[in-house]
């Protein structure tokens, strides 16, 4: 039995992340087997490019080495948690992924796209089977993400606009990867958003996963 | 003015890191502003990842996260390091460069040379004007470089057996690249060697390098 593979994405305050653990519950009360994660990170050697990454000066690393180093985060990720768990038959829920960076980089350097799928395509070679985007007003997102304590993501300080870009970078990026892609109403209730969400894994999954 | 772009490369024990040192000494001398570099590192943030992939359990990364790793701490190097200083007109002298991922990693996983050409095609995409391969016979390599005090490089523990196919696999290298690589005999008085590599260096400078 092969598992299954669901990501969250959306801008900072969209609700992913607590969408993300509320799945991860619903699933594991149904019985099934559920590994949750996160990116960058996920795995010990991921976690320590993460702190490389995101901890001392922004500008520390050039756009083109973050690529590079978030990629190497996200391989170790893959052989050392996300592929052992899904050769297990696990559920893999992973609180951004691939779009993430596809996003986040071609939005501040819009020529990077092409390097980023580059990479993707030669080093990663893996997309989830299901991606959830959390959709929200970008304000009502930046209002959340700052009222939140312990908020450690850098994007967070560049404000309004870049969530704006943002915003719509996901809805194309959902656009983009129709297939996998759903996006979710993140701007009501939060268990409103969760039934939905829970609704649509089950829906989407094999026959194995809708009848757990 | 441009500056000029040197490695040095060879197993561990053929007396690479000295000659460099030794030619940096000699166009010194002759009035060059030399930047005497090292990879893995060369940079602060390319030490940072030289110590995340040196240090700690050697099975810790893949083959494949490992090469992601290099080509991010490459790519630091250059961006902070050698080229800002080609760019003054600088002699850029480096202890190991690209050949020696080509090598290390080809060597142990032969599938992944083609991986690590395609990252530096996208990622890197330079060369050195001139490259020495210093050559030593594998036995006398090993003696020397088990020898040494303080040495940190993994690949010496792995023997003779490893050497041999790394001496093989850098004569490879410096036919393959016969533009820019010039194989220097590193098995006889030190002072022998640096004067062959001193006079090829000013043979292959362009003008305003041998006339300094």
């Amino acid at each position: 039995m092969t598992g299954h593979f669901l990501s969250f994405e959306g801008i900072d305050g969209s609700g992913k992340s607590t969408q993300a653990r509320m799945l991860a519950d619903h699933l594991r009360q149904a019985g099934r087997d559920v590994v949750l994660t996160r990116e960058p990170g996920g795995s010990a050697g991921a976690e320590e490019i993460r702190r490389l990454v995101l901890e001392g000066d922004p500008d520390k690393w050039s756009a083109e080495t973050e690529i590079l180093l978030f990629t190497a985060a996200r391989r170790d990720h893959l052989e050392k948690t996300v592929w052992p768990a899904l050769e297990d038959g696990k559920v893999v829920i992973c609180d951004r992924f691939a779009d993430s960076t596809r996003l986040y980089q071609g939005i501040t350097r819009g020529d990077l796209r092409g390097v980023v799928d580059r990479l993707h395509d030669q080093m990663i070679a893996c997309e989830p089977d299901l991606t959830f985007v959390i959709d929200m007003d970008p304000a009502m997102g930046l209002a959340r993400a700052k009222g939140r304590q312990g908020t450690e993501e850098r994007f967070e300080d560049f404000g309004l606009g870049l969530q704006e870009r943002m915003r719509e970078g996901f809805l194309n990026l959902a656009h983009e990867f129709a297939d996998r892609c759903v996006v979710v109403d993140g701007a009501r209730a939060i268990d409103a958003v969760a039934a939905d969400v829970a609704r649509i894994t089950m829906d989407r999954l094999s026959p194995d996963a809708a009848s757990a």
